[in-house]
């Protein structure tokens, strides 16, 4: 096969995709109760030809081909992730994968129900034929020498292991829950910079704006709204993500425009060469979320960042906040029970309950039934509160419902990789300056000189290697966070 | 083939179809600037398989024989719709279809722009190649005793002839063009009831009110912004409109939403049983009109309607109007330039414009290039002003960039048909008194059973004939426009 033929076939399989994103984007943010079970047949149907052309005996033969010859950097990695796609998912008998879509499609709402209604038996059963699919589907590609949480966890990010992780997971544990114990007994506690609420709709014309004054391109992207904020996109000149205007809660649509905004802007800053072939998205889940956590906490909740733009801020909400107080309340750590309203510093110990409990799982340590119970048990250990219900509690998460096992340690190694990317960045460029300036371009060249453009062409670590000369390096963020909470809680 | 797999392929291009008609509306509803070309892209690949799918071969197979069978009613239509649609399809080489398809996302963006920038020059290339391509692909399908345009009209209308619409348009014309003259002459202008503007988020969240009064079910259903009002679908279950604000125009909106609501109500009320089969959308494009224009005019603009919600609406846009002067606004007539703007009585002679333009064409009797020249003239004789700019003339219509030729007439045949099945609903229902009590599910149920659960199982008028024994008949909407004006301009 010619490399022009696999990029033709790599673009209809990418078509097909771009139809799922724009059913996935419908059924959270348009689709009327009643149309729900419609689509998710459409997408059923959909999926069907989307695994039947992305696993077409024609195109594993012409890649087992192409995989062997010299190749540019971009056709061989293009080569390398659709060959990768492939084997995955020829593994995995066709009836098999629709049956399991089958299930995903229905359980979506099975746990939202449950989450409403704050029952966990509602969801047991989906889920429980959830965790069996993944497993099932793990056995099915597993090596060796890998367990099976080792195959999840790759499809999110590739080299990656258990035993990577575990270490990773290790210094976190031991160095926040000290510090966050630490800080508990400070007796500092610091309170909400404002009163009253602010309209929906004043809120997101704010947000847009601020959107788009740290980057996001608006002729090239939409912001909507929908239960919880996600990203999502067609192309780089279609990136799309959402936001939840809290009329009492500032902040929370604030911090989300930030975030979703970074995803978006990775999105959008990969390069047109791409478009439509195997490299297109970004190189994993952990480098996106790198991008997300840089804009949101190491930008987002600096007070360069806001110092310029305060007033308006003010302005907009009718507010006369003090910026300070604001700093400090953004900036405050405490331990609480929802992972997406966690601050910077304990967020990670939300995800670390998650991850052990998957491992659990994957390594049938832990059935589904007792998921509840071992949940509350892992917040009392490492966040010291109580956990008063399995809505607040095990039930809060949307991912497990959709399968995605293996994807919460991406938030983490991203928190890691964004501290890395600072320090690197901070050796060309004065940030505080610039933020100070309101100059926020020159932060997203240089993201989008070294990461975005470049899509997936390249892994994790060599993305890293090529920008720092250093792979994943989690020291930055521990460093990163002992020192500014240290300094905000004057624990020294 | 068994009926059975002739109904598991529909679905499949039912499915296709469906993801289609999403893409659609995300493009007018939700695509950034930079992501239309992308969606473009999208759909014409998808527009292949749809292609491919509804002229597979052994399709063509089982229409033939399966329509030589004994079927039930329903599978009958079902097989005689698929067949009308593979035949048509089947004549026309895929590469022209394709290429077609290309033309036609291109140029609904270079009309937009000719229009907003008020020069034809910049639309009339492309206009000249959707022509030909109509002209060229009616020639394929057309039988010896049909003319071009007839082929064209019997897409949307099946039965009507230019014959058969010439009558009709010029039953209109002799009865409405000399009592628009007399009113003119009556000196009577009715004013606008109000002052002021109102908000379009206040505007939106009464109109919504409003199509759940008629009885537009919000859980089966979405209502968005756009450009123009429009309303399309998924399903019976997922039933889309749009509407359009102007703050001080508040009666643009409210009519918007009666008239898409009825179109919406329609889709809605098509059976469940006919889901996902060739039977599944409504009868043809004039019935669809007879419910919206239904809706729209003989209910939306009664006293009765009114009378139980007028306060409602005074009290929701803060004003103080009063409901005779209302209704006689709301009611008047008088020759204007834009048709989606034309009252009850003129709009007629808006599409008789484009009918006799349309037939011009197709009969070689004219040139694209002398489109805005014909146009103007025709305004001139049929409403008697003049056209200030092609904006506001030829240009004003999205139809034909989208290639709809033959659509326009459907509009007036659906007028017609509406006053016919008010006369027939008058024989079993006591209308008047109904809306007085604002009790509209009667209404609704009445042309649900007449009319909307049959889907397109039967044509026009064996729909009609189901229902009061008669024919399409157009003495009806004559003579109840010539009663109504009579009475408001007091001109007997």
């Amino acid at each position: 096969m010619e490399m022009k033929e696999l990029l033709k076939i790599g673009k209809e399989i990418s078509l097909l995709g771009k139809f799922l994103t724009l059913a996935s984007w419908d059924q959270e943010t348009e689709t009327p109760e009643g149309g729900q079970e419609g689509l998710g047949e459409m997408m059923e149907y959909l999926s069907g030809l989307y695994y039947a052309k992305s696993t077409d005996p024609v195109l594993k033969e012409g890649l087992e081909q192409l995989s062997k010859e010299e190749l540019s950097v971009k056709d061989a990695a293009i080569v390398r992730n659709m060959k990768e796609g492939l084997d995955r998912m020829a593994k995995i008998p066709q009836d098999e994968y629709l049956a399991y879509q089958r299930i995903l499609t229905r359980s979506q709402s099975l746990w939202a129900k449950a989450k409403r209604e704050n029952n966990f038996d509602m969801f047991k059963d989906a889920l429980k034929e959830i965790v069996s699919y993944e497993k099932k589907f793990a056995g099915y590609t597993r090596t060796d020498e890998a367990c099976l949480y080792d195959v999840v966890l790759n499809q999110y990010e590739k080299g990656f292991t258990t035993a990577k992780l575990n270490e990773f997971f290790c210094l976190l544990k031991n160095e926040i829950v000290p510090l966050l114990k630490k800080i508990q007994e400070s007796g500092i506690d610091y309170q909400k910079p404002y009163e009253g609420t602010v309209d929906a709709d004043v809120q997101e014309k704010y947000n847009k704006k601020l959107a788009e004054y740290i980057g996001f391109d608006l002729n090239r992207g939409v912001i909507k709204r929908s239960e919880h904020p996600f990203t999502t996109g067609l192309s780089a000149d279609d990136v799309r993500f959402t936001n939840h205007y809290y009329e009492d809660k500032l902040e929370s649509a604030i911090f989300s425009t930030i975030h979703e905004g970074g995803h978006g802007m990775y999105e959008q800053g990969v390069s047109k060469e791409l478009e439509d072939t195997a490299v297109a998205g970004g190189a994993s889940m952990g480098v996106h979320e790198s991008q997300s956590r840089f804009y949101e906490n190491l930008i987002g909740r600096s007070k360069s960042f806001w110092n310029p733009i305060f007033s308006d801020l003010n302005d907009a909400y009718g507010l006369k906040m003090n910026l300070d107080d604001f700093m400090n309340y953004i900036n405050r750590a405490e331990a609480s029970l929802i992972r997406t309203e966690a601050d910077e510093l304990t967020y990670s110990l939300h995800i670390m309950i998650r991850y052990e409990l998957e491992q659990m799982l994957f390594n049938d340590e832990i059935e589904v039934e007792d998921l509840p119970c071992a949940w509350n048990q892992k917040v009392k250990d490492f966040l010291g509160i109580d956990v008063p219900n399995d809505a607040m509690g095990v039930l809060q998460d949307v991912h497990w419902s959709g399968g995605m096992f293996g994807y919460f340690p991406s938030y983490a190694i991203g928190s890691a990789i964004a501290s890395q990317i600072m320090a690197a960045m901070k050796k060309e460029l004065d940030v505080e300056d610039l933020l100070m300036k309101g100059d926020l371009k020159q932060i997203k060249d240089f993201l989008d000189y070294h990461i975005h453009q470049h899509g997936s062409i390249y892994t994790t670590n060599e993305l890293l290697n090529k920008m720092m000369n250093e792979e994943f390096n989690p020291q930055y963020y521990v460093d990163y966070l002992k020192e500014k909470y240290t300094k905000l809680y004057h624990l020294d």
